[in-house]
């Protein structure tokens, strides 16, 4: 058994942790309406009774309100973070408060403390994992193999965690079913385009005291992150530069009518610079040789490997903390390249950082509710291997989100269900 | 053995018409750098020889150049129009004086008419079909089942016809293989997308002459298409006002920040109306009640039903052309309704309209040769039913488009590849 | 005494001349509101009774609804149009049979009959001048001095006009007030951005089948004008290239997310050039050598001077219409520049132009008009030269207008009035 | 003499202080590039040396880089806040630390620490007032118009600011000449429009952790102000809606898509208020009885009395911080209103706010410093009362931002500056 504390055992004042978590989780949740219906209807039915979950995700204020509300259906829940910088401990605190709940997660733990609190949560022993970068599944893959025979299932969060799952399925080593939620148009749509895109500028932007306006933006990687922060960026009315590897997305992004081109061309005129590819070395020496003094390299894509750090520390002849959240890395010709929180992912890692907003999470979050809900209930009907999320799953969040924003939509007439099932009718 | 003429047996001045014929395509062409690149590739290597392709699509200048390539790459071809009012007599007739391209397309012909000139390309015994709305497939389907078995393959462009040869698959009714191309990222994206979106508008401006800039653009369906026309008409300066039946595209809309409300809602304040469903009675009596004097009525989506037109002459106390290519239906509290290009496909039927854009349909009409030449070479892979058009066809024609435009994009190191593929990277 | 005959005497079928001019107004005033507004007014009014106005416009159906309004406010009009091309004679016919207006504006006439036709509105001694390009203006003052003396004032339409008078004013050799109706927020907004900017780019696009996603639309000039074709080129997802002269208008340009270069860097890249700045010789010999194939030329300011076309013709290895009003000049290499409506005023003399769009000339005319009114009820306080057209009348039509649209506002309380007044509130 | 103390000699730890301020000044500086010219050009030519500038911004980073460029220049620079709220205290340190300047500004003082430090600027005797928001030049007229025959002029940096001296010049009260440098064009495009329309949303975005995607979004005033912030918030596709009181205003925000109604319209639909008027009681009791629940207040105009902060305490039944910057007002009805910032100007006054971005006030800023270089060469040459800033000058100032962008244009050949000025030319 683990013996690695709960952050309860870990914070000094305690009591002040929980209120000013609590006072967080409350703001989200009063912006999160799909999660405000949900916690009516778990509270009342309880469809997650007698489950135990095992989530690595990141504990700030939108996600405690995803555990609360999985515990108030009845769950266990056992949670750490999934980020060693993206934990809010006062929130992690708040969610400890809750009988059924037990929160691991605690800012800046070195990776000692990391995995273990990942094993901590594991000790559990949960029947269902919940992910934010498969850490979660991972771990039991590899390091408790002896559980999987229980797991009714998984559901994991991000296109980074995705992709590698989906790798693993590939190569029939994923043992127990994983929701794709990432891969739900909700998801994609909304998380990414919507969240990625506005809290990543607007986190740059309250870094750096930088504007938008005018500067040519470069957008490394024209998926749905990517697709976010070109539109977003362009909506600042930047000149937006999109580089990519895949030429159908190039073109996309070329008949969007942004400009396209190879990241070394990029590097000679761009301003600021944002990965979104979920790959590494997309900013390398070559790039960082080419650029102006005083641009600005910020990654929200993933992991902190898009751009090269190491590479661009080797170039440097000074380095230093230019501004908090910004660490200046000087050239031999006086060139200074900035580099926003660590080349982690810009909205969460940054010291003014907030994460996703509180509206998009709160879609995101009601899917994995209901995708979590669907495992316990119909979770025998799925195999081992990486699922998408049942469109009727998707389409509940949808409808739940439209009427708590009071918007009405139209229905199908029979005549015109008829119309659409038919194939027989001529010009 | 058919006895309906081709279009040079129809014409007076057949020299006059294929010089215009040829003028119109060889404007197009210079347009069109996918097809420019392909008639190199498919002069040279004869892909097609030996093929027969019975066609019915809209035939102008650029389906011309298709047609052509097909041609020269080897096939017989027989083709005719896949709407009454979309043929342009002179490119078919340019068309028609290829000694292998057989064009019975011809411009307001009556049913009759019109299904003997499909009869007459089944009479080809065509080995390939190409359609634009499925008619092809119908008609051999219906009444030439006895085609079927030396029938390779067939393409279909557009979204209704894949929806209605969907359902005819799900039926276990569709004999041979089809691709969807209307299905691919390119096609839905640009032409859907930009193409639609494009021509619809500028077709209805220079039909009224009116403007966008601060109406009420109500569109009905947030598909790819509806997507076109309502990313184009606010970037006209609309106010755009999406109606929708399913939830995640309304909320799709919604997300973007248009305004989403029920047709009969939409009906009190819009100022323009175009639908995008490929449904039937989209805007119905009670809708026509509801609007406000002068607003105009617009189809981009396929059919001439979406809009019932029935019903609002039911509901007329006069009709008179107020315009050329604008019906006006004046109600008995003398409000005029405005119908453009009789609510058949505005951007083809209107009679300024030029249909999509050279550019646009270049992209689509690559997909469709590549596509043919797949079902030559590997038409035995595909079993009877809709196929989506393999990753590596859509690639190829978004890498020549790329190339033609002059943009070049990044491709992935090994170590980048190696990266993407593997599953057990830690944080 | 002019013997130029007026448009009644020119045409053969004179009468199905005037029922389709009339059916043209019909369409255009549906969608007029201010002007609609302004008829009732100025029926019951009389304010115009007793002037005589010689005025020099585009005639067609939207002009002849000004006309018309202001004959219908008292005045006897005498109309010839401002440019050749831009006439439709079944308007004119229809215009000329109003007793009250005497119309000589004929399409297609040359050099003499032009000049001829503005001798015969001047021969009717006007009182009052209208003009679109100071045809009227100039030619009293340089010709018909001795009518200065009887002339109330003048109103001009156009930038241009407004440019050239107010050279001359400067120069002390305007000797009446003119109103510089282009001058206008509201003209100048709503006409120039709005208006132009559809306007050209619908006509652009209906004269070549093409599409602007993904192009590289370069905006000569940065003025309303300019804007406005800027901002509705990038509303239809074109990559947006600026040129200017003027660094404070170059900077605006940059900041909104454009491209800024100079033109012959511009050229290099160019797919769609489009001139707005009322200059000369703004794209030259060395640019056209610059240009890719297939690129599009077209001019959007006003005359035909912005495209060097002697010098593109003089390059050219041959000539020819490509298309329906589209002129193509072969260079040695073979590459084709298309110029569209031999380089004259794009979205009026393409031969699918339609001009300014109704509801935006509805804006401009409804100024017109109460400044017509308002010289006439106090033109003596206007001295001689180019008057701001006054506050209050700009308001006044913005008031019909948005009364029209159903669109509240709110009002200032008088406490805020107050506040707005004062200057001694502290912090 | 006033006694009020410099910050040094407020501040326990000043060496930290100067060096963090420091610090923030260095980063603003390296992307503030028109500063960075005039720093070489002022620090050569001393075109300031003799004159004392009393100074009331806000003392911030930014602001600091413009003290010290005019003490470069050779000018003794006194400086206190414009605003309790707004200096930072380091910043004021290290600007303290210069032996050409004192700076009384400091953070959170209140009323009458605000004024003696105000009265301390004065008692340098300034030969020149440079304010934000008139409060230099009100104290001097107001209490110290003696100083008023030595005072060779002024300039004000906002709208508000401007309006008032405006009213006071009305009333012949304002005594010497001040530069309305709110009112170039490059003050009003980019610093209204860019800075306060980004910065503005960007600061609400960080205080909220909320998004603007599919958000109604209500902004009070389509002035410079409002215009940026509809924008941006369109460009995070948002739905705005504008309120105005001048008709044309309001009618350019309805051609331009957006929905324009009364406020209390607005309120019921609203999610996001954000006013911009300049003005007081925009939003009011009647209009905080109509909201829905979770609302979002916040100002971008200047004072803090656009929301009617006591009519919503006296409805509210309790409030609580609900977040840092966000003050929730409960209502009976439990509805909550979350006013951001205290109704204080956002991107000033918010926890997390930084200001305008640096590159945009680079641009204010480089006006402000040649207005000041103006009135020491030219300053005899302008009559008491409120001056536009120079064409010369603003053009200057775009030169140098486009030069430092590497943004090259055109200029005009000698036949086209002789055709713009010319008139007689013919059609």
């Amino acid at each position: 058994m683990s013996t690695y504390p709960p952050i309860s055992e870990q914070l000094d004042d305690l009591e002040a942790a929980r209120t000013e978590g609590r006072r967080k989780m409350d703001w989200a949740l009063q912006h999160m309406p799909i999660l405000q219906e949900l916690r009516q209807q778990f509270r009342e039915e309880q469809p997650l009774a007698g489950a135990t979950l095992g989530m690595a995700m990141h504990v700030e204020a939108k996600t405690a309100n995803l555990v609360e509300l999985l515990a108030l259906g009845g769950a266990e829940v056992a949670i750490t973070g999934c980020n060693p910088l993206s934990t809010h401990d006062d929130v992690s605190a708040a969610l400890d408060a809750n009988d059924d709940i037990t929160s691991y997660a605690k800012r800046g733990v070195d990776d000692e403390a990391y995995y273990a609190a990942i094993e901590a949560v594991v000790a559990h022993e949960p029947t269902i994992t919940v992910d934010d970068g498969m850490d979660m599944v991972y771990a039991i893959h590899e390091d408790y193999p002896e559980l999987i025979d229980t797991i009714v299932g998984g559901a994991e969060e991000t296109t980074t965690g995705v992709h590698r799952l989906r790798a693993m399925d590939e190569e029939g080593e994923l043992k127990y079913p994983v929701f794709a939620v990432n891969d739900t148009p909700m998801k994609r749509l909304f998380d990414n385009v919507h969240g990625t895109g506005e809290s990543s500028l607007a986190t740059i932007a309250m870094t750096t005291n930088l504007s938008f306006a005018g500067k040519n933006v470069v957008v490394a990687g024209y998926g749905y992150c990517g697709q976010g922060v070109a539109k977003k960026a362009a909506g600042q009315n930047a000149n937006v530069i999109v580089t990519e590897v895949e030429p159908r997305r190039a073109l996309e992004a070329h008949m969007e009518g942004y400009d396209v081109m190879p990241m070394n061309e990029a590097a000679e005129v761009g301003d600021v610079f944002i990965t979104t590819t979920g790959n590494r070395d997309v900013i390398t020496r070559e790039d960082f040789q080419a650029m102006k003094d005083g641009v600005l390299l910020a990654n929200a894509g993933h992991f902190d490997i898009e751009i090269d750090l190491d590479g661009l520390s080797d170039l440097a002849v000074d380095e230093y903390e230019a501004r908090d959240g910004v660490r200046a890395y000087e050239m031999d010709d006086g060139r200074r390249l900035n580099v926003i929180a660590e080349g982690r992912l810009v909205n969460l890692a940054a010291p003014v950082a907030l994460g996703h907003p509180a509206e998009v999470m709160d879609q995101s979050f009601g899917i994995q509710a209901v995708c979590v809900r669907e495992l316990l209930e119909n979770g025998a009907e799925y195999d081992a291997g990486v699922h998408d999320v049942p469109d009727a799953l998707d389409r509940e969040v949808a409808e739940i989100k439209l009427d708590a924003e009071g918007v009405e939509i139209d229905s199908l007439t029979d005549t015109q269900a008829e119309y659409m099932d038919s194939w027989s009718h001529g010009t």
